[in-house]
């Protein structure tokens, strides 16, 4: 009975031995060595490349294929308009004001933004890796079609169900990746504001389910092998996870934002815009309170404000004014090597398993 | 295998055969024919009384009674101390000015504000139900023990880890109810603002098993089978759902309540404090926007000084200013008979265990 939990149509579409994937955390956690390390231990390491230049993306690649043979995926973020709005930028230097001041700094709006899109999907078709997700949005029909023609199995983000239906009418994804509001980082949605839409992940799996005829990925609060149990019961294929590997050694996690995570409890996290300008969930601290009410620019103008103080502030231990990304799980988070708690998560579930079917409690 | 999910320590603790308990919904839904065809089913039915004076309390107790012979529960609201501000109420009142004018109403603020909790008490120890279950507090060591020592199964409240913890140390409740972010109507919870805890319900179960050595039930977004067995497999004892039951014939849920029901979607609920002061998820509608960011005054003032506005929009089937409580899987709510449903969702378990373990999907 243990055993069958291991075989679902996601880890048949991946070729993996096992249905949890370590979520992509760009902007440091998921190194290319916590890829290969959670690849090697029978899930699917993804690299988070959304704020990478394409010879880093595909430097990273490099790197993980060193470490490992095991598949793996890439998560690039879908490019939404810039738009230069001057009184919410105004706005937002008002406010960030203090905390510049603290670090002698003079925030200045120095273009580009973000990362060219297309470049960066041109390293991932090129080098064929096993996986690629998508966030914030939906590529074009073609850039899929390419995509899945080189034999790329291809994961859009839904944070609600209109968003998974939406992904699957594309004809164009392999696969769909349920964010539900426990998720630590960006909300990954595409329909309406990203921060109406934060439906918790069981609901979400169930509802999808029933509606959805594609593999599940299911993302949002899963910290141990009870909440792998209940995604895969609850209508998964699969479940993902980011904030249970953010303490793993491995792990680009930053000293300071490793303390935050120490001490963090399942009600500190919030909802905030005021790192990037788009709705992401992480531990509250000086800066998201202090910018909670503030209208700031969207993203990618508000990342790229902000971008130069958090460098300093990671760079000084201060956790203050850094992006503290993390789920509702938080809490729940252990300092183990990304194998062993693979490893430990798979154990887990098979007593999850165990415990609800054979002897009880 | 499907047979051993019924059996868990808290329909051991309850004396009923499944783990499927329909929430207390207090202010109408939750009539005791809703109760009694619950219980009647197999699970256990919650009279929501936390509104009522002690004679109705009465008189709904009888009423199950005459119904069905099977246990069923009763749940109050602890008393928090009321406080007039008066700078509040002024506010709250020319927010509630358009509303109030369009039914002709002069809103005025008539004490009490609430019913007499130790009033209220005194009948669920009188009648001896058989599980009592409280919500937005933890009454006094002596009245839990009161309550046990009378054989009824007592049952707290907990949004958070820190609350669940709390309550297993006062050593008078015999299970925990779990209240996950996604849940319709009141927040319960007792340590901070209400509106700050708000975690998903998977978490919060896996955290608190980790943490607590009591029954737990666990509350929020669930609507089918799928949802029931990942709370199981997930580390509770039962399931308790309130929005999946809204829809029955039973309930006594308004007419323009249903209709609101029918076509809400994942995302088209919200925390709002606008109908009583107090932290709640219901569906969005013109009162809970128009007032979203004014400081109105707390529980339970704010739901007297609105209490008249919604007894007369429901009369006229108005669903802008009433309070339309319900959790994220408001879409996946069925308009069957409580006792149809009861069967339905023990048949959908199965099914749910059966898929994981036997022959995949």
């Amino acid at each position: 009975m243990t055993a069958t939990w291991r075989d679902t149509a996601v880890t048949q579409l991946l070729g993996v031995r096992l249905p949890i994937i370590a979520a992509p955390m760009a902007g440091g956690p998921s190194t290319p060595a916590l890829v290969a390390a959670v690849s090697e231990a029978g899930g699917l390491g993804v690299l988070g490349c959304g704020y990478d230049s394409p010879d880093r993306i595909r430097a990273a690649i490099a790197e993980v294929r060193r470490l490992t043979d095991k598949p793996f995926g890439v998560n690039l973020f879908v490019p939404t308009p810039v738009e230069i709005d001057d009184t919410a930028v105004a706005a937002a230097l008002a406010a960030l004001e203090p905390f510049a001041a603290a670090y002698d700094l003079d925030i200045a709006l120095t273009p580009p933004f973000a990362e060219d899109f297309d470049a960066q999907l041109e390293v991932i078709l090129d080098e064929r890796v096993d996986m690629f997700s998508f966030t914030f949005g939906v590529p074009s029909y073609n850039a899929l079609a390419a995509l899945r023609g080189a034999g790329i199995a291809v994961c859009g983000t839904a944070t609600s169900l209109a968003e998974a239906v939406a992904l699957q009418q594309t004809g164009g994804v392999d696969a769909v990746c349920l964010q539900g509001t426990e998720a630590g980082g960006h909300r990954g949605g595409f329909i309406g504001a990203p921060e109406d839409s934060l439906v918790g992940i069981e609901t979400l799996v169930s509802e999808v389910r029933s509606a959805v005829d594609l593999p599940l990925i299911a993302a949002g609060g899963i910290m141990d092998g009870r909440g792998i149990a209940a995604a895969l019961v609850g209508g998964a294929d699969a479940a993902q996870l980011g904030t249970a590997f953010l303490r793993c050694p491995e792990a680009g996690t930053s000293a300071p934002y490793r303390a935050a995570l120490e001490t963090a409890r399942d009600t500190d996290t919030v909802i905030t815009k005021a790192f990037s300008g788009r709705a992401a969930r992480g531990v509250r601290n000086a800066l998201s309170e202090a910018l909670a009410d503030v209208p700031v620019p969207p993203y990618p103008v508000m990342n790229a404000l902000t971008r130069e103080l958090r460098r300093r502030a990671a760079a000084a231990g201060d956790s203050s004014v850094l992006s503290l990304w993390a789920g509702h799980g938080v809490a729940a988070g252990r300092a183990l090597p990304a194998l062993k708690l693979v490893i430990t998560l798979a154990s887990e579930t098979d007593v999850a398993f165990t415990r609800t079917h054979g002897e009880g409690r």
